[in-house]
C-alpha cells in the first residue's frame, strides 16, 4: 500500500486516529475531535487521496495545514469547520497560486488529520509523510524547517474569520514567537497553513509514510482488541519501539501557560516495575521519562498531603528521578491498559492504569543540526541524547 | 496655506515637530526622533508635497502608516529607517496597487512625521489630516474607524525583516489585539501601514487640516522664544484651550506594561494655584487631570516616605483627587515652562515646571459613538465627559 495512490475510508481513519495518538507521544491535538470531524466529511460523500511523496512531481506546491495552541483549550475551543481551508485560501491567494497536495506538518494526534480535512474541503490529495514524524510543541520543530524550507508565508485563522499572514520571519523561531503570540490573542488554539514547499523539497525534507504507519499502528490495536489481545505487541513490533515502565498515574499537575499544557505526570510502578516511579514532563507532548526507585504506595500517601502544582515548581522534586530511560526527540507514549488507547497530555489523570512505551524517532531527528532543536537539551534538560536501538528500515523512517 | 498644495520645508518641520507634541497629550511617539529622521531625508534632497483633503480625488487609495507601541521602548530601539517604506510596500503588494497618499493615523508626537518619512522615501504626497485630531494609545480610538473605514489589510513590521499583514479582523478591537500581541512579540515597538481608504471615505471620516494646525502652533512657539515672550497665549490662541494648572512635578509612576506606558504624574500647584495638587493619569497619553485641595510641600515630603509605585496600584490614592478638570477625549497638554516644549509621557520625570493645558478636541470625537471608544468611560473612569467650551470654527475642526 505504501507505494501507490490509496484513498482513503471511514475504516482507515479510524484506524490513523489511534495510531497518530500513539505517534502523537502525547500531543499533537486531540485526535478524537479531528476524526469525528473528518468522518463527517467521509460521511457526506468526500474523498482524498493519498499520494505516497515518492510518486509527487518535484515541481508540485505541497502546503501544510494544521492546528496550533494548547491542547487543554483545544479540547473545549471547538473549530467551526472552515479553518483549514480559509487558512489555505488566504495562503493561495497570497501566492497568486494553488496548492497541488498538502501535508501534515505532525503525524501526531489532530494535525495527522487536519490536511484531510482541509484536502476533502477542496479536493486535494495528501502526501504520506509528515515533517516530524511523531509531535513537537514549536514550529521549528520540524524537518522542513531543520533542512532549510522557508516556513513564510504563513497564515493563521481562527473560528472568528480573523486571519493573519505572516509574510516574512527572520527564521523558524522567530515566527514561533510572532505566531505563538497571535494564536494567545486568538483564545489559545488557532489554524495555520504555512511553508510553500515544492515536491523535490518534501522529497528531501519529509519524514516518509507516517500516515500509513499511522494507519498499520491503529489496524493492530483495532484488531488485537477485537480479539480480545493485548495491543502492545503489535505497537512494538510495527514501530520498533520497548516498553519502558507499567503502572498507575499517581499525579498530574498541568498548566496552560505561554499557549501550551505544560506539567509532569507521576506514575508508580505494577508488576517488574513495582517499588519504582516514573516522572515524565511534558510541553503539549512527553518530553522526558525518569525513573526514581520508592514505593508507590508511599507516593501515594504523601499525594494526600502534597499538591501536585508543587511539583511542577520544584526543580528539587524532580531531581530525584534521576535515572532517565528515554528523552524527546525518542518518542514517550502513555497507553491506557484497559483500551490500548493513547493518552494526550490533556486528558491524563489520576488513576489511569498505563503502558509506557519508547519508539526510536525518525533519522532525520537523530543528525546534530536536528538536535539542536529538537534534543533534550533544545528543551532545557542537562542530559544527552541517547538514541534508542532501532532496527535497519524499521519504525519511522 | 490651508487651501492649496504646499512643500514641506526644514522650517515646516521643526514647528510641526513642536505642534505635534503639544497636540500629542502626552503620546504619540516621542516627535524629537522622527523630526530627526525627516530632517536627514530633507536635507538629502527629498521632497513631500502636503495635500489638503478637499484637493484629494474621491477614488484617491490612502494609507495610513505610523508607529504602534510603548513610547518608553520607542526611544531607545530606534527604528532602522526603511520600516514605513517596507511596510506601505507589503500593503501595497497585497492590494495589487501602489497608494496615492498617506495620512497620520494621529497628529500627536512622533506619528505626525511617519506618514513624511514614508512619503519622502516614495514619492508621494501626505494628506494634511489624520485619524485623531491628537494621540490616542489604541488602534479603534480613530475616526476612521469609528465612522466605519475597515482597518483590514493592515501591516506590521520591525526592525529586524519581519512582517506580519492582519488579513481579516471582525472588527478594529479584534485587530488592536491581535497586532498589540505581535508588536510586543517584535519588542514593543513596530510600523504599521493599515486601512487602504478612498480618498471620499478620508474627506468623510478625517480631522481636517491638523498637520497645518500643528505648524502652526509650532510656529507660534519658536517666534515666542525667539522673542523672549511667553508662547503660552499664543497655543491657547491657535488651539482654542486654556490653562488648567501650573506648578512642579513632584511624583511620577510609570510601568511599560501590555504594550504601553501606563502611570501617573502628581504635579504641586504654584501661583494661583499654590495649596492644591493635580493628579495626571496616562497610557501612553494623558486621560484624565484631577485636582485635590492640598499642601505641595505636604506632598514633597510623604513623598520621601512613600513609593510612587503604591500610587500606580492604590485606587483610594487617586480617589483623593476628587475634582475633575479634564479628560479623553479633550487634550491634556503638559508643557515645560523653561522651554516651551511639551513633555510627552515617557519623559516625564520629578522636577520639571510645567503649565498644563487642556484643548477642546475635535467635533468628531465628541459625537456617542465616538465617545462610546475615546470617551473617559471607554477608558474606565466612572465620569462623565463634559466637553472644554470651543469657539465655532477654531482649534481642531
Amino acid at each position: 500500500m505504501r507505494n501507490s495512490i490509496w484513498q482513503l475510508s471511514i475504516e482507515d481513519l479510524e484506524s490513523i486516529a489511534i495510531g497518530a495518538g500513539i505517534l502523537g507521544t502525547g500531543g499533537g491535538g486531540n485526535p478524537y475531535l479531528g476524526k469525528l470531524r473528518m468522518r463527517c466529511l467521509l460521511e457526506a460523500g468526500y474523498r482524498v487521496p493519498i499520494i505516497p511523496p515518492e510518486e509527487l512531481s518535484d515541481d508540485a506546491l505541497v502546503v501544510t495545514v494544521g492546528g496550533i495552541g494548547a491542547p487543554t483549550v483545544g479540547v473545549e475551543k471547538l473549530e467551526r469547520g472552515d479553518e483549514e481551508v480559509r487558512a489555505l485560501q488566504a495562503l493561495e491567494a497570497f501566492l497568486g497560486r494553488r496548492a497541488d497536495a498538502l501535508i501534515s506538518v505532525e503525524i501526531g494526534g489532530g494535525n495527522s488529520v487536519a490536511p484531510l480535512i482541509a484536502a476533502a474541503q477542496v479536493g486535494l490529495p495528501v502526501v504520506d509523510a509528515d515533517g516530524m514524524g511523531r509531535a513537537f510543541p514549536e514550529i521549528p520543530m520540524t524537518s522542513f524547517f531543520i533542512y532549510g524550507v522557508d516556513p513564510t508565508p504563513a497564515v493563521l485563522c481562527d473560528e472568528k474569520g480573523n486571519i493573519v499572514l505572516f509574510d516574512q520571519a527572520q527564521d523558524a523561531r522567530t515566527l514561533e514567537r510572532l505566531a505563538r503570540s497571535v494564536t494567545i490573542a486568538m483564545g489559545c488554539t488557532a489554524t495555520f497553513a504555512m511553508a510553500p514547499m515544492t515536491g523535490a523539497q518534501v522529497k528531501r525534507t519529509a519524514v516518509w509514510h507516517t500516515l500509513s504507519l499511522a494507519k498499520a499502528i491503529g489496524d493492530c490495536v483495532r484488531d488485537a482488541r477485537r480479539q480480545g489481545q493485548d495491543p502492545i505487541q503489535g505497537i512494538l513490533e510495527l514501530s520498533d519501539g520497548q516498553v519502558i515502565f507499567r503502572g498507575k498515574l499517581v499525579d498530574v499537575a498541568r498548566r496552560t501557560t505561554g499557549g501550551f499544557a505544560r506539567g509532569m505526570a507521576i506514575i508508580a510502578g505494577v508488576d517488574s516495575y513495582a517499588g519504582q516511579e516514573m516522572l515524565i514532563e511534558f510541553q503539549n507532548e512527553n518530553l522526558i521519562a525518569r525513573i526514581r526507585q520508592g514505593s508507590g504506595e508511599a507516593r501515594e500517601q504523601r499525594n494526600r498531603r502534597e499538591s501536585p502544582l508543587h511539583l511542577c515548581t520544584s526543580a528539587q522534586g524532580a531531581s530525584q528521578y534521576d535515572e532517565v530511560r528515554a528523552t524527546v526527540p525518542d518518542l514517550i507514549c502513555i497507553v491506557d491498559d484497559d483500551t490500548g488507547e493513547p493518552i494526550t497530555t490533556e486528558l491524563l489523570r489520576y488513576g489511569f492504569r498505563v503502558t509506557v512505551l519508547s519508539i526510536p524517532c525518525s533519522d532525520k531527528l537523530r543528525t546534530p543540526e536536528a538536535l539542536a532543536v529538537v534534543g533534550p537539551r533544545a528543551f532545557g534538560y542537562q542530559v544527552d541524547y541517547h538514541p534508542l536501538p532501532k532496527r535497519k528500515g524499521g519504525g519511522i523512517t
